[in-house]
């Protein structure tokens, strides 16, 4: 079932599978806490869209997104250009006993409206707050950023104000007439895993990888 | 560095990071290959465009989608729309020793074109190819797509012909002056797994997850 909620407008509306729609916030905000690359849109000439992978945090009830001051993506988001950042999470396969009703598990959000640029006052933190998201703990082991970073780098923040989630779980839904098959049906789960840390070759100092990586799960 | 290549136009060309540009056609399918779920714009009114995760599979030098005849997005990419695929596949963490530096291991192939829709007599080897690619082994086991199925679904190709590919891989690049900062640095690898296959509640016969499923790995 589909129903207007806060952050939802006929934009976001979920047309397709509405029953897989989830109607809170609080799931909007599990979904992008979860993921840590989104893809990003902005249209070109032509109405040409172009999607681009970039790391990105919630701040509240925003999207912190970074990167340089000489990428085109960023420097039209920048001007206002309209935009969508998706964040999906694939779950799982679903085997149905047709093809038609195989699909698969996922988690995705959806926000659409255009970015702010966040001025250089807010710049640190949004970019400390980044790091705490994307590398939790690692922030107090890094030297403070550089004027010149600083200056290379574009924050914008995109408001989720409009904002859309759709989830895809649970068992496969067959046809009725489809349940006498005698075919294996049922779900296969996908998840995502960090491995062993692999220290830089250029590592001066025989130091062991920090402890906040182990508390690093997926 | 970056180079033309076949399939790379200035709209595809890598204008960030260049260096992280590759160049062939294998590596182009070796990334479509390897993911599940890829990321499609359509541009609507005002420029405003949308992100939507699909499943898709590559077909040679095209790239296959499929979905109900009922999407908006299905729809207006069927009507012509100029689109952009994007397919990314985070490969890790790198954890420089300026934040500045961290950043992530991806593989990402962008495509851009319009899709064209696939007359009825090439739907089902379409779909069986889809299932092929995202559910290998499993299409014997499958009934025939039926009529009504078949007439609810819209399959689309785009073309690869223009198509850029992006690889992040290797250690943290850091600055000279910041090697001497006794700072652990390196990187953190981010895996998918499948995990156990679980039945339908609704199995109606005793019969064990099929052996096909065995060699499904990521």
């Amino acid at each position: 079932m589909s129903h207007p909620v806060p952050g939802s407008t006929p934009r976001t509306r979920i047309r397709r599978l509405p029953d897989h729609a989830v109607e809170d916030r609080a799931a909007l905000h599990a979904v992008l806490d979860a993921g840590l690359v989104g893809h990003l849109a902005i249209t070109g000439e032509d109405g040409q869209p172009f999607v681009l992978p970039v790391a990105y945090a919630r701040d509240g009830e925003r999207v912190l997104i970074h990167g340089s001051t000489g990428s085109r993506l960023l420097r039209g988001l920048a001007a206002g250009a309209p935009t969508c950042l998706t964040v999906t999470l694939l779950d799982g396969l679903v085997l149905a006993r047709s093809a038609f009703e195989s699909s698969m598990h996922y988690r995705s959000a959806m926000v659409l409206g255009s970015c702010a640029v966040l001025p250089d006052a807010e710049k640190v933190a949004a970019l400390d707050l980044l790091t705490d998201r994307l590398l939790p703990g690692r922030r107090d082991d890094l030297r403070p950023h550089s004027a010149k970073e600083l200056a290379a780098t574009l924050v914008l923040a995109l408001s989720l104000d409009e904002a859309s989630v759709k989830i895809s779980s649970g068992p496969p839904d067959d046809d009725e007439a489809d349940l006498d098959a005698p075919i294996w049906a049922g779900t296969v789960p996908i998840t995502e895993h960090f491995g062993t840390p692999m220290p830089a070759p250029d590592l001066r100092f025989d130091l062991p990888a920090p402890d906040y990586l182990r508390t690093w799960t997926r």
